[in-house]
């Protein structure tokens, strides 16, 4: 049975470590069940347990969760499973960083959002935010969404890991 | 533009106002948006600030969020959104605490978890647990579930708001 423990992350592990049990409990966790919203809920707890095991700035995560295709209107996403405050339902394509990896289906690093053209602030504590599209038969089903409350919060590292984790969700689940 | 405050919580309110509070957020951000995801997966983060911002017992709330009917099999719920830790994925109608509220359309409030026939230990650090379902046109569709990580965490004011937000629920959302 799924416990909770799979998001309790001992400290003192490196990133690399973190990265590694978090995909590794993900594949676990798809194990026999492809209902995207089960398995969004439980990556988003999954991978902010993870970030608030590490150092700063990855501790100072303060959003990280889901947008999915919104099945009413096109070319617009929706708010899915997440862990942190209350955040905007709907984006559309092209706006913003969600907005923008959705359309462009590129991961969006971002080390200040202030600089980002027609950045959308749904919580002014957010500094930094990594975005990363999660792709099934070439389209853009959902996107990966973490906010930093500092700036600089991800690096390369970040985005090769959650783009493995969004290759293994676009493989496992059903959206 | 829904925004981050919406789940910010000043200190030092009573349980009755801050309950009030959530319900009034609860409408405001259904207006205009059935979409049960986006909904749930809002209100998760609503209640579960809303319970830290007041005093021992609510701010050991340490699981907040929902489970749904599974699409996939009858009888059973699946995870739906949540903040907390990984929780477990399906629940059988008349199974624990979750699947006794869904099995008998009424809500359980369980001051010591460990007293509960059947109980499914997700998380060891549970100690109490309040579920309530959510009812349209005489089904079950959804079930609010909280968890507190010390004993009798929860009364019967939170079982009457909960219930408040249960109906809310059911009538904003297209399940």
């Amino acid at each position: 049975m799924v416990h909770a423990e799979a998001s309790t992350f001992t400290d003192g592990l490196t990133k690399r470590e973190v990265y590694a049990q978090v995909l590794e409990q993900a594949r676990t966790l798809f194990e026999g069940q492809r209902n995207w919203v089960c398995n969004l809920s439980n990556t988003a707890s999954l991978l902010y347990h993870a970030l608030h095991s590490l150092p700063s700035p990855l501790n100072m995560t303060n959003w990280c969760g889901f947008y999915v295709l919104d099945p009413k209107t096109p070319n617009q996403l929706i708010l899915g499973p997440f862990q942190g405050h209350v955040a905007c339902q709907t984006i559309a394509f092209g706006k913003g960083v969600c907005g923008t990896a959705a359309e462009t289906k590129i991961t969006q690093l971002v080390p200040d959002v202030e600089t980002f053209p027609g950045h959308i602030s749904c919580d002014g504590n957010s500094q930094s935010e990594i975005v990363v599209p999660i792709i099934q038969g070439g389209k853009v089903v959902a996107i990966i969404d973490i906010d930093c409350a500092v700036k600089s919060g991800f690096n390369s590292e970040d985005q090769a890991s959650l783009e493995e984790l969004a290759s293994i969700l676009a493989e496992s689940c059903d959206f």
